[in-house]
């Protein structure tokens, strides 16, 4: 099928956010977990994380027009922190589930646990295997949509012994890392291929 | 592992990108094809894709601080104009060897075939199932780290007939897109589940 933009303008509302939400590729899968300044947990399921620079570490996380019942930018805002921890293989169902309006904690809610690490103020999601621990550094907001971009710095990182290559590449399939797919689909990856860096002289070869 | 933030700030400065990439999840990979101004064409492989919106369409598009020798930004700053083609499988290793620090077109030295339709004035990638054409809305200066943000809007997507779902959701396992890990990784999927709209009331079910 081809659209030119003025077909996509008028597609059906859902039909359309399926089909643009899965054409813009493979998503970093995350639950984000936040605490609002009265010690009430949150978490929610993201995949709008992008890598923003290793260093200084920096993440850029889209959140969509703030509604009532919406918690976490609200409290990143009250708080400054936030934890980004990768749905496993098996968890996409509960992972999923978060997005629903709870009144209640979705940690409660859904079934998750809670983790609190002395080294960060934000709850982790208990069992997760790559967490991150992130401090809010600055919001932008992107005026053609109502969206916000809030960039995050890395303060705190946890990848398992067994998939963490010499280098430091962190093999996110051995990790059980699941990806995400449009606004409802979740992804399994098989098979990781890594090239050597590349050069004009030579074709890269396998690492 | 585990690392706080001033042993990611001590790590060796190749470990530390390979690990912050990594770790930033699976990513959306396209070839980003651009013209110059007097119509030479270039390809590059590109990562930071970020869906923004489904209406208006809009992506997206991490750029790092600009350096002599790479053409895309500048292109598309002459011209507004880019393409975006997912990768396939079976073509990482050319994609990738398009990030070589080439005199020549990409096109040329790697060996992709340019494709000018006419429903849009910049150079897509033959062959290539999933085709997106988007002009260039906005760049926002990430002043934090030296990036730049480009907000582009889609004006022309092709998606093939065989992993359109009836509600719009493209298949991209089954288009055979590629998924982009770290600065070096490649990964297939294997698997894709769906899951119903959340709901407070009953578990999400499988689609």
């Amino acid at each position: 099928m081809k659209w030119t933009a003025e077909e996509i303008a008028g597609l059906e509302r859902f039909y359309r956010g399926n089909l643009i939400n899965s054409v813009t590729g493979f998503k970093s899968l995350n639950l984000l977990g936040s605490i609002s300044s009265d010690g009430k947990f949150n978490l929610a399921v993201f995949t709008q994380v992008m890598h923003l620079g290793a260093n200084p570490p920096l993440l850029g996380i889209l959140f969509r027009p703030v509604v009532p019942g919406m918690h976490s930018l609200k409290n990143i805002r009250e708080t400054g922190a936030l934890t980004l921890n990768h749905v496993l293989v098996g968890e996409e169902e509960m992972a999923h589930w978060t997005s629903a309006r709870w009144e209640e904690s979705e940690f409660d809610a859904v079934g998750f646990e809670p983790e609190l690490l002395e080294a960060y103020p934000a709850p982790f999601v208990k069992g997760a295997r790559v967490k991150m621990g992130l401090r809010a550094e600055q919001e932008i907001p992107l005026e053609i949509n109502g969206t916000t971009m809030l960039i995050a710095r890395l303060q705190y990182l946890e990848v398992p012994d067994d998939c963490l290559q010499p280098d430091g590449f962190a093999d996110l399939l051995k990790a059980g890392t699941v990806a995400g797919l449009g606004l409802d689909g979740y992804v399994s990856g098989s098979e990781l291929r890594r090239f050597t860096y590349a050069r004009t002289s030579e074709r890269p070869g396998l690492i």
